[in-house]
């Protein structure tokens, strides 16, 4: 039997994943706004033959940000430079369905999937910071049920969009003076509860027909809208038994909406620390815990606490002797993982605090290329992943020490590609066209 | 006494501004969708050591539209794209204030001047299709006097989040894990009748501070925002002397405003045809013009006379001997222009139709390089301009012919630069950085 292929992603983040990365002697300052310096992170991840680069964004700033996120590029923006200096890669942009327009979304996604013959994804996210409304003439944020509910709708609409140019549309013909097939160019009409958009969109069929649709809302409401229109699913699992039954659940989900099994590709971040040695990898993981500022840390564990003040405990204060409130509306999973762990491990609260801030839920991965490439073999073949987006603790370094050290291993257990199998996302990810709704209709 | 330097832009549009272009045996089929092509333009016209490159844009398609604008790339994904391929050309997209939104609009902006280093620029502009509403939840499109309103009150907007970073916001310090110095983050607070933004922008000031404004705008409206805000002015002038009082109307309102005479070009559309000699400069006119299909010629002419339809009238009658329609609500102007010329010059149907579909209100210059040459000499020291928008009348031939054959006869008058002078759009301009309107403000 043919083994199940990996799939691999890289979410690029300026000085790199880990909260102090920043701080580290190899980090370059400003990397964020570094436009030569993505370049060089986009052909590194290229020569190790990754599906996909993939940049979050937000529409709002506050000062308390982390100052890889205080200035970013607009993905678009930033996504198509990248296209000039790359052939194979897919690009895969974050943008908001609760303060986009379904016209523009459509059709710069469309764009970019032309400018890069057929590499472009996109992330649909409904923005989860109520502060955004303050940039958009709006006092209230949308309510989560609200936000995607237009957000289902939202794909709807640019789906209808990008199918209203049919393959062929256009056909230049100088001599009869003839350049536009009309039964192939579609007007969408789409009246909704949201939204009311006539169409067509601006712009021809692209290479890929739709870029690719990603998501990485966990919720209820975000599964729903993932096992309807999503072909890529990032999501935050710290074990492989809760990444198991995510996977099991979402994939039944799917099918029951009458999917294929493969149409969806889910992905987990993971956050690998690469070392010659168990010892030399750990020693980089503390290198970086080390630089973490305390107040920071204390700041990132408390949003888990109802923002519980921690700065006035000495820090090496067991942390199972701390009272913590009773009352947790949010995130109760996560509050009760910290306190088991913490508990159970017997940390104090430097140790919890570093944990927590530097993984930030992610499932890290601390230990040799071989190790690596066995858990990454282990989870995709037990169905807790078909792959993984790939969080560099520290860019570039933690790249490229993936790149030249654990895509090797994996390429020789026959679970990595050699080389790219087509130039475009879909190709490499082996997903088909979607069919166009509109084909033999007025 | 130094002479007065020439400012060129090339406005790129797929196969040309000449409306039968596409149908020329030397156009390329599908150019609009082509990114290589695009490519070779935006390398060749830095080749000719202009200063920007412009796309127009708009937001809506209609069936009857020419085979360059049917489908397009959004214009910011396409010049980002070019951006990587090119060092010194400016960077000008067009985006509506009428269908977006300040935060997106200034944000990607500033994004692309970040990864241009200093190219960009943008051209405001309202939206003058009313169809584009229906793409974009609304029954009406605003009307003109209020879309101008918004479009001011939006550069305003865009102005503040520009300035909500100072300079030197952004100083990392990784050994005391200082990152921003607060004082220089600006939120904006805006609250105005259209909109009401907080920020800060979540991206930090870019190379040119605020990218180049360019407006393109003739009406009254129009030219009250240019006066107030524009460095560029794109302008539709048929005659010398109407450039020349368009020219002292528009910088006397600028001047009026407080504002130096310097810091606005004014750069009518150029529509030139070179030839080695005015007979071949003419023959290559004649040619395209023979390209053009008479009904939409005709459909184009229509649209001047309260869209009267011209089909049933034999082509060879005088254009004297045709009853037009008296009463004209739109571009008046424009009607007693082609009336006056048609009647002068004895001018047929088919001849008039050629003439205005061929030009598209813009002068044309037909002639060797040296009387093109001093034609633009003559307009830029009379004050009729200070430089032109080129609009090549078929692609990329129009554009190397005046790249290899004009440049060089400005060169030699010692009226066009023989280097870039800057990598910045506002370097190459000679226009100052705008001073930030936040500074030593809480």
């Amino acid at each position: 039997m043919k083994k199940k292929s990996v799939k691999l992603g890289v979410f690029l983040a300026g000085t790199g994943h880990h909260v102090a990365s920043w701080r580290h002697p190899n980090a370059i300052p400003n990397a964020a706004m570094n436009v030569d310096y993505f370049k060089g992170l986009a052909q590194t991840a290229e020569k190790g033959l990754f599906d996909l680069l993939f940049l979050a964004d937000s529409l709002s700033v506050a000062k308390d940000s982390h100052p890889n996120i205080l200035s970013r590029f607009e993905p678009l923006t930033l996504l198509s430079y990248l296209a000039a200096e790359t052939s194979n890669i897919g690009l895969v942009a974050t943008a908001s369905t609760t303060y986009e327009e379904p016209f523009h979304v459509a059709r710069k996604f469309a764009s970019l999937d032309h400018i890069s013959s057929g590499r472009a994804g996109w992330n649909v996210v409904t923005t989860s910071l109520s502060s955004t409304a303050e940039n958009f003439n709006k006092s209230e944020h949308l309510e989560h049920s609200l936000r995607y509910k237009r957000a289902t709708e939202f794909v709807e609409v640019a789906k209808k969009l990008w199918d209203s140019w049919e393959a062929d549309t256009l056909r230049i013909d100088k001599k009869s003076g003839q350049f536009l097939d009309e039964s192939k160019f579609h007007e969408i009409n789409h009246k909704g509860e949201f939204f009311s958009v006539k169409g067509p969109l601006n712009i021809s069929q692209s290479p890929q027909v739709h870029p690719v649709i990603v998501q990485a809302g966990s919720s209820g409401d975000g599964q729903a809208l993932a096992a309807k229109h999503a072909e890529i699913v990032f999501t935050a699992q710290e074990n492989q038994t809760d990444a198991i039954s995510f996977y099991h659940e979402l994939k039944s989900q799917m099918i029951a909406l009458g999917r294929e099994k493969e149409s969806m590709s889910i992905m987990p971040g993971l956050f690998p620390i690469v070392g010659q040695t168990e010892k030399e990898a750990q020693e980089k993981y503390e290198a970086l815990q080390e630089l973490i500022i305390p107040e920071m840390g204390l700041a990132i564990l408390g949003r888990y606490f109802e923002n519980m003040d921690f700065s006035s405990i000495p820090l090496d204060t067991p942390f199972a002797d701390i009272s913590l409130p009773d009352n947790v509306d949010s995130i109760r999973s996560k509050y009760d993982l910290i306190v088991k762990r913490a508990t159970n491990e017997n940390l104090t609260l430097r140790q919890t605090y570093q944990w927590v801030a530097g993984s930030r839920g992610h499932h890290i991965a601390i230990g040799t290329p071989t190790q690596i490439a066995d858990k990454i073999e282990n989870w995709v073949m037990s169905e807790a992943a078909d792959g993984f987006n790939i969080m560099p603790a520290l860019l570039p370094d933690s790249l490229t020490d993936f790149v030249e050290q654990v895509v090797p291993e994996l390429q020789s257990k026959g679970i990595f590609r050699t080389e790219y199998e087509s130039t475009t996302l879909r190709g490499n990810l082996g997903l088909v066209k979607p069919e166009n709704q509109f084909i033999n209709k007025p």
